[in-house]
């Protein structure tokens, strides 16, 4: 399976592939960064990151992408571009018709180091050891976005599996 | 001139489009709103809304659209679904290669009333004054967004003039 993690935003929007599945060794296929400039109108810069991402989708063909999930409570100032850059994300995967999902920043973390609280180091650090890289991938969007693929990777076959029990104990009753 | 305007929303998205120019009396083309299900996951809701303002578009072939500016500050339950649909509709916008701008409810208010805090009910009776309607719109969000195109087409030349003056004034320094 291969899914394309995105950490959005507008002046740097994370972009990583990984491919995975059960009883396989993660493999890195692919990262970068979305960059825009500050100056271009908003509707523009939105534009470029439409642009690359539905050229992302293009090249890997992910067969998932994960999306971290925006809060409105955090970063108020910053808040607005990172939940439009989010939705052009959902927007490039539902066009695109692949399967999408939102991951909290906490699940992310939890998921590849074990503590919903890590920092960004310890984040970059734990990606550089899951996909066997000799630094953390740099600038830190790149680092997030390969985690985000990474989450999904090992937490949606849980959750199928957690949704699948569940329907059966319903079928039961 | 022709103008589509946008009030963003999910749940409810305001279409408008009116005609008007110097010299000529404002002209209603058509008005919609376009709704999704609360229920649906959210990249299906922003691919309705994407899909349906660039029907609007090729039906309608706007000169500019006017989109209602979203700010953090307002409603935080649902600041984040606005944002994303106005991001939706930025990126149709900028996709059609269509001059877009932005506009505050207060800019909107004070161009289709003269007063920046109108209530919704006078903002309704003057679109329905201008456009010379039997009664306003509805449900809001439809005259909202005529409200914008309004706006759009009495402020856009102003702004126009005013950004050649200060140009002019610059270059005879």
């Amino acid at each position: 399976m291969r899914v394309l993690g995105v950490d959005p935003g507008l002046t740097r929007c994370g972009v990583g592939v990984v491919d995975g599945g059960a009883g396989r060794a993660l493999e890195l296929i692919d990262v970068g960064v979305i960059t825009t400039e500050a100056a271009l109108p908003l509707e523009q810069r939105l534009l470029i990151v439409s642009n690359e991402l539905t050229a992302w989708i293009d090249r890997h063909q992910p067969d998932a992408i994960a999306v971290e999930r925006v809060f409105s409570q955090h970063n108020v100032s910053t808040v607005m571009g990172t939940a439009q850059a989010a939705a052009v994300a959902l927007l490039a995967a539902a066009q695109a018709g692949i399967p999408v999902a939102l991951h909290t920043p906490t699940e992310v973390k939890a998921a590849v180091s074990g503590s919903g609280r890590a920092n960004k180091a310890q984040v970059g650090t734990m990606v550089a050891r899951l996909l066997r890289l000799d630094a953390p991938p740099k600038p830190a969007d790149a680092a997030d976005a390969l985690a985000l693929a990474i989450c999904h990777l090992w937490r949606g076959p849980a959750q199928d599996r957690l949704q699948a029990a569940v329907a059966r104990q319903a079928a039961t009753r």
